[in-house]
């Protein structure tokens, strides 16, 4: 079962916008240095859809050969159609990921209805070789996933989780229910999207979160969720207000420029985006720096 | 300060859409009898925006007599302009309400920006004779009153909490600590807006809920929220989760008509509904009682 | 039937936030001696949530002692019951109104079925001594009032046409065919309900506007209506364009306040709107006053 | 500049989701026969999210070949990153396409400001041998071009038009306007992005359609358009109110799918659909039949 704190690691970008992999290998060095007990490659935050095909598959590969074993190493393969998703699957195990993350295909919305999206995540884990971790991303891809839809998903023998990116804690909490009672509780694991509902989504039932987060604030988020495992509410709570400012500037605020800089500004190497994604400006990237020197811990 | 578990009460209607004052009379006393700290009438769920300024204030004063005076009494008197809202805030306070709860004037959602709410909810809490509480509904409105709105607003004296039914806990996390930051937060409440997400919000530093769902199982929903208060989370957990389903059934599934209608399976008197509401059909009837049937505890 | 070019008309207020009913004969005065069809009170440009219910009847009365016999006068009589929009209706009528326009209840968006609102237009429709217009607006609502449903109502005997503010001109397309198929095409209307869509809702078979820019440029609007009748397309488009930034600045932009300011400016008396609408700042109104000077014809 | 009507073709695809490029070429075949003015590849009727990139120089190449030169191939290119899309758009080129239709890459839609999509557009339009089309789809994408965002591109010497499938008349009477302002309006093209609302987009200054539509209904899309530009109103406004249901059940309705299967009804070969879209059901084609039917003007 996949459980614990991950993050969703960023693609850094050189000045032409060809990937900056001595910059990746840096920030895996200084990652693999805490207790984040996975990472995932080409999610939204590392700009997935942004990346060649070829690339990705490097990219996975290259992660894999840099960060150790025992630890997790998840890969963000959903394509738009089931086929492409499938194969890309396929790829990313071969390249190592123990489990993949699944976007559902979103560009024709309106007909994404529960039947179809059914049917897509079915023909992925039947044909995967390693397990597969459901992604809800409502505000990226204009699809929210029910938790009807999920519940039923989470009784296949090959879907391990989700990644709940919604914020919705109903709806979280509904997952947890529903897959208790179609009988994937046991290998079903709910992982929150964000580290701003890291607690609350761990009051109802969630293991663990993929959390943007934890690219530059690692130990601030593994030790939020161990206050939390250790019953430990009123230091939990304490922490969980306080990393409410940074996350969501680095998130639904400025987004992955933000994230980047923050990296810049903290001893990472975020490096640059690719178009049409713009840099901060710089008055920006001061209100980032204000940001992390009022709200970060310790 | 404004804790603990209330419930937004039902009203009642006779077959020609008069206030039944009889079943209202029924309900407080069997309220009475539970744990419940506190009533709200005119709220949602007391279907006030189909009632007469003069069947509000008379509302106010009849729930008042058969409602212990050691226990809260909250009137909803939000109305679209401030000063009609001062002036019902005025008679419900001069009929025994303890405190007001005041929704946001909708009807010109484009106008209303943070400066116009700012100056309607300071005006009618510096006129009001008792605390304010503010009413954030944004699935009726179409307005979200934001975090860094309310965060201003609880350095009011006379504002002392929100009923946030937003069911964003990132946002009520945030009010949480914005009230704090702000200085209001020994004075100022945030209660949870739905029983659905009442574990999670008090795990991020709610006080309290004002919840539907306590119409019909009031005690239920008291004693989640005694075993948060004792940490005793595993149970918090397991009850949170029983819960939801009951509770979706008859708010954001049927709402009002379904709500009452379950009150009438167990016990209470629901009553008729205002057109255009309508009553539930006979098959909406039976899939209530399937759900109370599957899902109540004990 | 109701054709033709037809104005909602604002309330002015005075400082002390009564109606100014000096300034509202003033206008009238002037828009008697335009070629205004009609005009609409208690409308959404007339604040019509911000009366109390004598404000609104005593309204009625004073506009049609005010306003020609022989041109029509429409009231807005939607309230949250159907009860109470009846009770208005009935009111309205006997002050002189020849027919009412009825925005839809709307608090309770997620009870409001096709067959909740089928019901409510019925009733109204039935006990109704004057004929009955849907107002369809979904900006301020939250509900929009589909093709179907007003085709089917469209089919009822003293449901006489539809202003329809959604912008959506596939669905005033679709209602136009849907009367007709209905076999209500001879006795309903479709009005647009902004000029900003006056003459593409023109094309698809509208017959006429009930629009706010009515109120400051009435002989603008007549003419626009006028051209597409007699076919000069090209002197039609291109005053419709024209027509966009000043319509845009006053409704969808600025609103009730703007239009209220721009009235000011042109030798109307708009007046003071009441909280929690706040009125326009310095700046606003030097920006209403250069669209004005940039964009009116003539 | 870039008049008229234009189809944008579906992809047929063979029961193993490969393209049948001879079931392309019957199609081709006897869309040459029809008046209609162009054909656009890789549009959202093309499927074109689910074609990997060789598939879409083939497609255009293929088209080309089977497509009189005299008239116009548009090709879609638009991918999510800037340089993708001008690497898409110059094989385009190099493949016969006269014009190229971009859509805005939206993944990150919060990201996606003025100044990016500007940034984007100018890029892109710099470097393309062929005029550039703005695509505007905010029910795929989630992100709508503002007109002036628009306004501001046609003032751009290779920005030759866009196809607003918005149905937003206001904004595509804005940007007809704008553009003429910003001086682009004799090079600038405003296309209406379906057949529902030819007749009215024309009446406000519209050059012609990109319209699902054509694919199975070519004569009659291109005759709605010569009756507007002949002035016959109402035999114009017969025809487009004749033509909205077949339009809603093979667009807004059932989508690609039916669209598919309707030209398979009519002689066309549409093919299969690609996972995770889904072919019709019985029930589903047997309306689709019934549609046709009941409204096919002659």
């Amino acid at each position: 079962m996949i459980t614990g704190v991950h993050t969703p690691i960023v693609t850094p970008f050189s000045g032409d916008e060809s990937i900056d992999f001595e910059a990746m290998k840096h920030n895996l060095g200084r990652w693999k240095r805490t207790d984040l007990d996975g990472v995932l490659v080409l999610g939204s935050n590392g700009e997935f859809p942004y990346l060649l095909r070829e690339e990705k598959t490097r990219l996975v590969g290259f992660v894999r050969k840099h960060w150790p074993l025992g630890r997790s190493l998840l890969a963000g393969t959903g394509c738009q159609t089931t086929e492409e998703t499938s194969a890309l699957t396929a790829e990313a195990a071969a390249e190592g990921a123990d489990a993949v993350l699944v976007l559902p295909p979103h560009y024709y919305r309106g007909l994404m209805t529960e039947a179809a999206l059914y049917a897509h995540y079915a023909a992925v884990a039947d044909s995967s070789p390693v397990p597969v971790l459901i992604y809800n991303m409502p505000a990226n891809t204009g699809i929210n996933l029910s938790s009807s839809l999920v519940s039923r998903l989470a009784a296949h023998g090959n879907i391990a989780g989700i990644k709940d990116s919604s914020g919705n804690i109903v709806q979280i909490a509904e997952i947890v229910r529903g897959a208790i009672e179609r009988g994937g509780g046991e290998g079903f694991a709910v992982l929150a999207g964000s580290a701003s509902f890291l607690l609350p989504s761990l009051s109802v039932g969630a293991k663990g979160a993929v959390a943007a987060l934890g690219n530059i604030l690692p130990d601030e988020c593994c030790r939020l969720y161990s206050l939390a495992l250790d019953e430990r509410w009123d230091e939990a709570r304490e922490l969980q207000l306080r990393l409410l400012e940074i996350n969501a500037t680095v998130t639904s605020g400025l987004g992955v420029p933000a994230l980047k800089a923050a990296m810049d500004l903290l001893g990472y190497r975020g490096g640059c985006v690719r178009r049409p994604l713009q840099p901060l400006a710089a008055g920006q990237i001061e209100h980032v720096r204000d940001v992390l020197r009022r709200c970060r811990p310790g």
